[in-house]
């Protein structure tokens, strides 16, 4: 998929996926950051980052799979903590170089305990924390 | 701010703006992505990534400006195609890495013209375009 000539095809247009994922334009990193959206809320609740590995097994499985830079691995969602992403859909950017994966995300998305990572607000002269945890991370990773 | 002593903090914990912006986390380039949404809907327009110096100009300005990486600039949204990003609130994530930006966009935020730039959609076996632009690209660009 060329994605430049592809922008100017009408709504309908398809080309295989593997043709797709070919194109991808992965950072030097080998990585997409990737959106999760709650799917019926229309709340961000992360970004995080997928290498083709982890997008394909993402797509396979129905169940959201990353890459996590710092353990440099890939990282399924919710193995640690049981809060799982389960896909709805997925959608590449005009660029071929973002995700956003509309999800069903069972309890926090955040290791905060938090439903979404996005919680401090830039306000005019402030940084505000905007919401509480749901569940107190200790419990979330087995610590309590 | 230490974002990981902030994330144990109660809703409404402030920190001043500027200890904030101190501590992000910019990428090797100097640069965070930024995920804009629109407010009303929650529709996510686009990804593009913002230096210190985007950041602090949206804040200060109320209209939204990335740094472009192709043209190494500052990319004041809609200096080309007058469709502008106005900014409605800006929050950061759990390891002040990513921004969030709710944005009231003016027509298309996409270069080929469409509402989105999410809009191929990874289905089972095919990559599918599911929207039409709403304005000719030439047109937004002064090419026609």
């Amino acid at each position: 998929m060329n994605f430049k000539q592809a922008e100017q095809q009408p709504e309908g247009f398809a080309v295989p996926l593997q043709e797709a994922l070919d194109a991808l334009h992965f950072n030097t990193d080998g990585l997409l950051p990737a959106i999760a959206q709650q799917h019926d809320t229309g709340e961000v609740l992360m970004l995080a980052w997928m290498n083709r590995t982890a997008l394909e097994e993402t797509l396979a499985t129905g169940q959201v799979c990353y890459y996590s830079r710092s353990r440099q691995a890939l990282w399924r969602k919710g193995e640690s903590s049981g809060q799982q992403q389960h896909l709805v859909s997925a959608a590449l950017d005009c660029d071929g170089d973002t995700l956003l994966l509309q999800v069903d995300q069972t309890g926090p998305a955040c290791h905060s305990g938090r439903r979404s990572c996005l919680y401090v607000a830039l306000e005019k002269d402030a940084a505000r924390i905007t919401s509480a945890p749901l569940i107190d991370p200790d419990t979330l990773y087995g610590k309590a």
